[in-house]
């Protein structure tokens, strides 16, 4: 199956225009065709000996939000504290997460015991599984960019407040709480690079021939 | 910036016909044009506070390859002992990489430490850079799908291999080794999927509503 330039050029606009959003939610529910597009691409995500390890709770009950908003806020106070002087105030200041305004959450998990102990290409690296799920995560954020759904990944949470509010078990691994809603707008850059807190690197600094780059080597 | 129904079904017609490709890579060299747009799209992941830890190695030497291509049979064969009867039988029969056919791999990486010890966004969730590092993997994996280019994810080899080949110091983390090339064809469903390996889960069986379901919790 071919995809044409003009596809391409879709792929890319989606691509660079996905944002991680944390302020700019509208309540506007979800239809669910919408979400249910979202979540197939997200299903689509490759994964290590094709376990599919990933499943997808969610997450609109009031009670719910709230309990991993106060979650954010521990975890949150917790970190402003390991940085320091101006760099505190300016983390203090920024809004990080959308956990009460995005309509709905989508918690991405990983059962790393799916199909077995035993799974094809996960033998001589054993986070494949998780990485398959992260795939998944990025699968979804994609697709809800092509539906003009904005995604805040929030990672300032203990993963046993997420796991206590949605009764998950020990046994299943937490990769992501996911916020998903309509968007006031999608900003031309991301919020922290906008802020000043950190740039852009250039790209042709990642990228290397060959080798590890010699001066580089420690 | 909108996206359009079209450009959104130019989309998922990327992310549905994406495959883990291992046989059908043909020789042809990548134009420098489509593979600085297919870096630049992977350089444009979502990563924990802006840290962007990534790193691409191009690796076109046939040494190289051959030197990864010798840790992947060896990582094979141990693999091969976990398995027993058909399974092994089956196991040993699928053909799992393309490293020497493909005319181009990348090794993505994750530096740690960019951008210092304390990181927005991770100081809860350490394993958050790992995880973007990941995102950038499916970034470069779907922009390359765009361009009609293969990719395959090698993970059954162990990282000192590609550490050593490629001269990785130890403070950096190796995500993925991926071949890239031109293919013959895209397949319609994954080779495991249609070698009866394992089959595609139904995706209604990955969501849940609210909370982990109650039946399956251990």
């Amino acid at each position: 199956m071919n995809i044409s330039p003009e596809e391409r050029d879709a792929v890319y606009k989606t691509i660079f225009s996905r944002r991680d959003v944390r302020r700019e939610f509208k309540p506007n529910p979800i239809p669910h065709d919408v979400l249910d597009r979202v979540l197939l691409a997200a299903h689509h995500a490759p994964s290590v000996g094709f376990m599919q390890p990933w499943d997808f709770i969610l997450v609109s009950k009031r009670e719910s939000k709230t309990q991993i908003k106060q979650g954010f806020l521990q975890a949150h106070a917790e970190a402003a504290e390991l940085f320091e002087g101006e760099r505190k105030e300016q983390y203090k200041s920024f809004k990080l997460e959308g956990i009460e305004e995005a309509p709905l959450g989508i918690c991405v998990t990983c059962d790393r015991s799916r199909t077995g102990s035993i799974v094809l290409g996960r033998t001589a690296k054993p986070e494949m599984d998780l990485f398959s799920s992260v795939c998944a995560v990025q699968n979804l954020w994609l697709a809800a960019r092509a539906e003009n759904l904005g995604v805040g990944w929030v990672s300032i949470v203990h993963d046993k407040v997420i796991r206590d509010t949605l009764n998950i078990p020990e046994s299943i691994d937490i990769i992501a709480y996911l916020c998903v809603g309509y968007v006031e707008e999608f900003h031309d850059t991301p919020d922290l690079e906008r802020a000043g807190w950190l740039p852009r690197r250039d790209a042709s600094s990642a990228i290397h021939y060959e080798s590890w780059p010699e001066s580089s080597k420690e």
